[in-house]
């Protein structure tokens, strides 16, 4: 069956990967809007009858979201056999509870919505805490890979003598099994967070490991806030300057920026198009891919 | 049973008409956004068992879809017995045939997934023009009402032996209906499209109403280009500065001050929020939903 994939706008780099590994046909889209604001969805691939892959980075994911649904439309109208998300940042996971009386569980309902319309979904390290798998939540097949492997290959390519450091309590699944996947040793701090923007660390116990280079790992760098606030305890403790490693590099306006002006390594995976990309998603994702497209 | 209405941002003028009229008791909502750009939805009134509406701007659509769909989410989570949408101006249906291969037929993908979400719709003269009901594109219950009667009315006591005139073929249903209903005649221009915003106007033939006040009538004013050009006719056959009404008043970026500048009266009604906005629709909006909150 013919495999098509179509790649969003933001998704370039990615998506050229990808291409290089599969065999899919270059799926063409033009995608625009209206002096109204509305969004234009025109297809110029032949898709009656293939199996489709859709591309999209879903970090600022609400002017993204209408665009996305519409071109499936399109596509379904069109006659396209299958329609699957490649989606290597999945949006929504963290407003996985009721945290407050009136609150909704945006994870559930974003889970619907796009259930509602594609045929399955693949993705990588989903910040999976309060919902412990995707089938919880997602009602169509959702492959959920992790980036441990990519990320210490490139640490034993790139850092001598890692400690790993989780810079707080829900890091922690990512830092061990990238620790246990790099052979190297691991702690993690622990953090208590006031509001949306505002983070305090707890003291770690790391000053047996001065001689090594301390690597922050996290599923998401946002703010940047928790890697700065561990940075400075671990400079605190006598250590360098960590590299910081976030398999989504989401970045509030001027975050990496501000990370970098104080000294710190910042390497992510290009789940998100950013100038700090250094580990490529798409080997992982093709080991995905030939689970999902049998 | 408790009706309570949701007044989304942007729609708060007409909300406060409604609520005058009505007997809703005023949803309590919190609306922002996390610093990852993804949104937080919290209800502070006791839904459980209510009917519910929603007030919502829908022009500029693309960003506005998710927030509501995670607030629909929200409320049937905390039990609400119905929910309703009241979209003043309903986005989305100028697209509605495949006018090359391969474009999206957005306003039926549309249709469907707000079919999906809400009971029920209640809207203002949506641009029905291949589409001739919204019952054809739209599975829930969806009320189009029309503005007619509250232009006649504003006309009636605004402008002195007004010449109704549709600018183009599209706009001749609104136009006629409008002249019909504040008694006095009507014309249509006829217009050719170049691209999304070139425009070319015909001849008319109303140098027999010079003695008349122009008032142009469309449903939607967005760039202004084809009520500016129709404009222009008009001067050129001898008629003062026209009258502009439109039901709805997207205005593209300065769209609006540029025909004020060019000597235009810009009248809308306030379906979506503007200082033009001289037609209050909550009078007639109350009649639809007497008849769907029976």
């Amino acid at each position: 069956m013919r495999r098509i994939l179509f790649v969003l706008p933001g998704q370039e780099e990615l998506g050229a990967s990808l291409q290089s590994l599969g065999s899919f046909e270059q799926g063409v889209l033009e995608l625009r809007h209206f002096p109204d604001g509305e969004s234009y969805v025109r297809v110029d691939s032949e898709v009656r009858g293939a199996q489709v892959l859709i591309l999209c980075q879903l970090h600022h994911p609400d002017d993204k979201i209408l665009p996305l649904l519409l071109l499936v439309g399109t596509l379904r109208d069109l006659g396209a056999h299958s329609i699957g998300l490649v989606a290597p940042y999945l949006a929504y996971m963290r407003q996985d509870k009721r945290f407050h009386a009136g609150e909704g569980i945006s994870a559930r309902y974003f889970a619907r919505l796009l259930s509602q319309q594609f045929d399955w979904l693949l993705t990588v390290d989903p910040h999976l805490h309060r919902i412990h798998a995707l089938s919880e939540v997602y009602s169509m097949p959702a492959l959920a890979l992790t980036a441990v492997e990519p990320i210490a290959q490139w640490l034993r390519s790139q850092v001598q003598r890692p400690l790993i450091i989780g810079p707080d309590g829900e890091s922690e699944q990512w830092a061990r099994k990238v620790a246990t996947a790099a052979g190297c040793p691991c702690e993690v701090l622990t953090k208590e967070r006031f509001g949306d923007r505002e983070v305090k660390v707890s003291l770690p116990h790391v000053t047996e490991y001065l001689d090594r280079t301390p690597v922050l790992v996290d599923d998401i760098i946002s703010t940047g806030r928790t890697m700065q606030q561990a940075a400075a305890h671990l400079r605190a403790s006598g250590m360098s300057a960590p590299v910081c490693i976030g398999v989504h590099g989401i970045f509030a306006p001027g975050a990496r920026e501000e990370m970098e002006a104080a000294g710190l390594r910042v390497v992510t995976s290009n789940s998100i198009s950013d100038p700090s990309n250094r580990i490529d998603l798409a080997p992982l994702l093709m080991l995905g891919l030939h689970q999902l497209l049998k």
